[in-house]
């Protein structure tokens, strides 16, 4: 294998798969990217367990000429120390040269680096993907969904399920629900896709959705998704990103959403942030995160925490509507905040139907997400 | 005490105060901020061991009203949630009014905060420091100087007095030396005092001195210090900086530092430091940072470094001059690179008297600083 690449491109596009690489390789080879060469371009592929990344070189580019092969072939560089150093080399030229045992030779400038590369035949096989069935949405789409609902997806081990974002597909809508059993998020989409496709019980690791969300540019270009038996590809521009299917059925949500309140609270969504924003400061000293809500006599809302050691924070809020029963109800502040930071609306509707009831958030300007907290008990 | 004030300039001299203020401290006071409300404005201290910071607001500057002193008095109160609360207060204004038992209300737009505040009596005095003689110096050189030396201090508590920086003073001339024994940085200047002000052996902690820095402004304003027995008083425009003067004797280093060369390079800063920086990113791998340098017979010099598990990395560098013997030596990279991020020099002048001897490093432009490392014993 014998090239000349232009040290921009390739450093992008390591930058792009550098992810996928294992931190912490249980074998050598799982820690490297791996270089294939042909007359056409250059892929780099890295691997862990769950995600595997790709990413294609053509060797020219709008007249652009990128990369001038010699020789194809393959290796397989350590991934740390290749995504440091590239970016790093002196001149805009990077020639690479592998020659016996894989021993491959990087020159640049004045710069010489030999380094130990892997036989590429160990290199995990990426999983092969039929494509019968597409799925098609903007990628901003797509970041938006990320977003608004791996907040909810629960961080511990111990329900692995339940650290996943759970997609359903049916009728053209997609929908992401996600939940760790003291909170859920829930969003959905129209996206482009044969009428009569459907899934359902696809769940995606949150952390592997947060590392393909900073895959996706933010120029609205279109990202292709195939759902297949337990794995998932995206295509993102010249991009291939895999995911593994977590394993488990998704625990049915649709129960524990009232679909009646006893009261209904429309607020200002930043007024809302910044007076929850302040009350979890002093909250947060108790560890608890307790915020309490009271609607007063007056249509007024007051919101308040308090600490033994500190003090204790009230504040005054105007509801624009308030319909429906008086209440008291108390919740962890970190949550709703969560949830205020994410929202796209200016305004918010809350839902309640008691203090031991679950509390519905959703946007007033449209019917796409909606958010569930269930709210702490106490005394007083 | 009661008075209104402006949010963003309470805000912005707590900002000034709070880094003195102890992050776990020994008994609650000493995690406070005081308060002392006069009709002439309004003094935030804050104090642990080792520094103490006043910060001063005037109640008009410049027909501004900045704050209304109804009733003058003082509190205490806990810096983190203070620290944290009064930026994100709603209104402009703040409101502060102290009751019975230090309880001190925060009140601003429709947020009301009740704080646990502390007896003003038990904070710590701060030092009174007789002003006899007095040092100036503009606030970027002095940040410059800090910069320049606190690199080599050491960071191990074992032989404490090497955690600090020693100041010099003798004939107009201010000389700062740190060295943690494995390297050296010395840094002089001209400043404005009395021609006959001198003292010796002034040792402020590196780390005091990073605090300091950063409440330089970067325009250049003029740093009035005033070194006393155990204390050193800074004052940068409203701000009083006291920090205390480490215990103990500072070594002798001027006899470690050679007076001639053997061999004489004269190298491009930046090139060399792109060079090193590639070789330390090998060198890293072995734990150790080593880095040889190597004088060719064609007046050129070779970088290198190498892993075994990751391979090998060499420079080839033009020397701008070079006089002397020819020369083998290894050093430490980290080292060599923390010296080559703060030199102010296009090129720099490095002098070796041999493989065992310590390395000096000098800027060609100037000759207000000067550099030391000692290099490694190694085989081969």
């Amino acid at each position: 294998m014998k090239l000349t690449i232009l040290k921009n491109e390739l450093n992008d596009a390591i930058q792009q798969v550098a992810k996928a690489a294992s931190a912490r390789p249980a074998i050598p080879i799982l820690g490297g990217i791996k270089i294939d060469v042909t007359h056409q371009g250059v892929t780099l592929t890295a691997s862990d367990t769950d995600i595997s990344i790709q990413s294609f070189i053509p060797v020219e580019r709008e007249d652009l000429v990128i990369a001038t092969v010699d020789k194809p072939g393959s290796v397989v560089l350590p991934a740390k120390f290749f995504v440091e150093i590239v970016k790093k080399l002196p001149s805009d030229n990077i020639e690479i040269e592998v020659s016996q045992h894989y021993q491959t030779l990087l020159r640049s400038g004045s710069t010489d680096i030999q380094m130990v590369g892997l036989d590429p035949e160990e290199f995990p096989v990426l999983p092969s993907i039929e494509q019968s069935e597409l799925l098609q949405m903007p990628g901003d789409l797509l970041k938006a969904m990320i977003r608004q609902t791996v907040l909810a997806a629960s961080t511990s081990e111990q329900t692995p399920i339940l650290t996943g974002v759970l997609w359903n597909l049916q009728e053209g809508q997609l929908k992401f629900v996600a939940t760790d059993r003291h909170r859920l998020a829930s969003r959905l989409a129209h996206v482009e896709t044969a009428e009569d496709y459907r899934f359902n019980n696809v769940v995606i690791a949150a952390k592997t959705l947060v590392e393909l969300s900073k895959l996706v540019p933010d120029q609205n270009g279109l990202v292709d998704i195939v759902v297949a038996d337990n794995q998932v590809l995206f295509k993102i521009g010249n991009v291939l990103f895999y995911s593994r299917i977590l394993d488990g059925t998704y625990p049915d949500t649709s129960k524990i959403i009232p679909q009646v309140y006893k009261t209904e609270l429309v607020l200002d969504t930043k007024n809302l942030t910044d007076a929850i924003d302040r009350a979890y400061l002093m909250s947060r000293e108790e560890k608890t995160n307790i915020v309490r809500l009271v609607t007063l006599d007056d249509g007024t809302i007051e919101i308040s925490s308090s600490s033994t050691e500190l003090g204790r924070v009230t504040e005054g809020l105007e509801a624009k509507q308030f319909t429906g029963d008086p209440l008291r109800i108390a919740f962890n502040s970190k949550y709703m905040l969560d949830v205020l930071k994410v929202i796209d609306s200016e305004q918010i509707m809350i839902g309640f139907t008691g203090a031991m009831s679950p509390i519905i958030i959703k946007p007033t300007d449209h019917a796409y997400s909606m958010y569930v907290i269930l709210p702490y008990r106490t005394t007083g």
